[in-house]
């Protein structure tokens, strides 16, 4: 605790979690008496068994319901125009999403325009709005964002050819998230992979923010030590109920505390990554991971003899400082566990453009909250390193 | 996770925690546009000069405020309908609490009472009204009971001379939880250990309970390393701010869990007995836990094994039922640096009385959360074994 902490903790979505939770759906509808709902649909999901008993569970109550599924792996100012206009038919009482992190982040993106108006380019930063958005119903169906509970939306637009992200730490989660295994059973391998490292770099980075406190510090250890124990093991077979229960609850944990203390480096450089190249974020985080983590070593040496332990790794008769190495030697070796390709070249980054890269790292102004000051210099050496 | 498996994870309050965050109050009551406050304050705290400070502060915004300080040790009925009497002659918009837990819990039922009418004891049990509370904000001044973030109010009923439990999981928390190291700087050592064994208690017993699940888990793991790190220094100086920032944040951690969990039989037998005798409810639960925990341990030895660690016992190259009971060991050493008194007959208990405080603990059913089924036979064993 330093003399100007002062600091919060709060986060407003009720999460409900569980095999065959999501029966709860068509219960929450009914108990707050909404009659018309729009469900916003990854379109891969579109008809598998979990999407048509949620519309036929939906249905049964006789309310108005509208779908939408137009939504883009990285999703666009234009998927939520699109969105808005369906919306805008239905007048809905309530959005039912079910999708993974680009489907809730399109659905929280209605949500906030649907009431405040306007386009969602104006919402742009941290609580720039200030009715409180349509109420929603997020079930994931991957294991990482925790864009369910998060404050932040994560939105490209197509003019700037830019990521923006819509933070609110009270009105940008969604009202409630519904955390069912079943859900994330179907997910590609890759996708497995991808959204869990972004999983674990929430964890991982809102750990070791300047801005930690004992209530984020909570969440984010459980979330690293149930990730380190199931990500293999989910990965390994979607079909793991144990392993994808706690993924789930691992996800969603994490994602509370970075309103809070932010993220660090690795989002950083996956932001600026994904707003040149159509790399998904997942994967744009994980090859950045290893390197990161090396740069931030010297910052908290002791945070990192924490994580290692957290992960699982024998640190007895260790001094911090090793112990705290090998914090780093655990992260490679997941990623080496799960194929995460090691170098930015082999996701399509072109070495040119790494100048412009880093100089749009350092702009992101990540500094508020990453363990060590980063300069622009900074970033080039991480991303040459990472290429 | 079982088949069964349905669960919920929601803290509704909002925690703000730090040094000097108690300004925060008058900033959140002019947020609000309260100009009428009532503010309840722990009789031993009247004067002091966090009160004085606290009552200039509200006064500067021209606000109506009106007090009262009439709260028993462990708080009544009367205490209640004393305070209701104050509240109606004002109408508050809000109530403001600080206090222990005593003085918190009889806010809570204030808020409950001015909205939904009737009297306290209409309100036993769980999810009885339907009326949003007044709007709460709570300064806790001991680090214990973590009433702030709650669901739970414990009010006795002078009548039938019995411990009422007041739990409502979405409106029973306060509002505010406004968590500062200067409030439990002043307290004294014996409520300072008393209060702390309680929230050990919470965790260890929410860690433990039948309902626990992985955002559980977080928070109660998390709370137990840091009372186990914090709880022995804040015991030894109440003046160290960090060992009390701590505590403060794990107490208000363990209490955000107990509501989905249920706590256990060392609550069980605390109730019982708070309601025969005028034991302080902390001490209760600190001269029953070291034998709660060796009666419980066959039911989970793995989750003693992590409680072990938790607590920081090197647990190496021990099998599971070893490590296990090394954590009955850290909880008997743990009581013993704080002396608490180890036998119920030195905190006033009389032998004769034990068989219908067993019947009691069995009637009060904690069968539904303790791991390790308990009859009416095994709670007279315990009584007697800590008699």
């Amino acid at each position: 605790m330093t003399d100007a902490s002062l600091s919060k903790s709060h986060c407003p979505t009720r999460v409900e979690f569980g095999r065959q939770v999501w029966t709860r759906v068509a219960e929450i509808v009914q108990e707050n008496n909404w009659s018309k709902v729009l469900l916003l649909t990854d379109p891969g999901l579109k008809g598998s068994r979990l999407h048509r008993s949620l519309v036929s569970s939906l249905e049964s109550l006789g309310i108005e319901l509208e779908e939408f599924d137009g939504i883009d792996p990285e999703p666009t100012d234009k998927n939520v125009v699109s969105a808005l206009r369906v919306s805008s038919a239905l007048s809905p009482h309530a959005l039912v999403v079910l999708g993974g992190g680009s489907a809730i982040d399109v659905a929280k993106a209605v949500a906030i325009v649907a009431t405040n108006g306007g386009e969602i380019s104006d919402y742009e930063g941290i609580d720039t709005f200030d009715v409180p958005p349509l109420p929603l119903i997020a079930i994931p169906t991957t294991a990482g964002t925790g864009s369910e509970v998060s404050g932040a939306a994560v939105i490209t637009d197509t003019l700037r050819n830019s990521k923006m992200a819509i933070r609110h730490a009270h009105y940008g989660p969604a009202t409630y998230a519904i955390l069912d295994p079943e859900a994330i059973s179907t997910t590609p391998q890759h996708v497995a992979i991808h959204s869990g490292i972004d999983a674990f770099v929430h964890a991982f980075e809102s750990y070791l923010s300047k801005l930690a406190n004992p209530f984020t510090d909570a969440q984010n250890l459980h979330a690293i030590r149930l990730i380190s124990d199931n990500l293999r093991p989910y990965v390994a077979n979607r079909e793991n109920q144990d392993a994808a229960f706690n993924m789930l609850c691992a996800s969603s944990m994490a994602a509370m505390s970075f309103g809070t203390t932010g993220t660090g480096n690795v989002h950083c450089m996956a932001m600026a990554l994904g707003s040149k190249y159509p790399i998904p974020h997942g994967l744009a985080n994980a090859v950045c991971l290893p390197h990161v983590a090396e740069f931030n070593f010297i910052a908290t040496p002791q945070r990192f003899a924490i994580l290692a332990a957290t992960m699982g790794i024998d640190t007895r008769g260790l001094s911090t400082l090793d112990a705290g190495r090998k914090a780093i030697t655990a992260i490679k070796e997941l990623c080496d566990d799960l194929n995460v390709p090691p170098r930015l070249r082999d996701v399509g980054v072109e070495k040119k453009d790494l100048p412009e890269i880093s100089e749009k790292c350092f702009l992101l102004n990540y500094n508020r909250w990453n363990p060590r000051w980063t300069t622009e210099k900074d970033f080039l050496t991480l991303l040459q390193k990472a290429y």
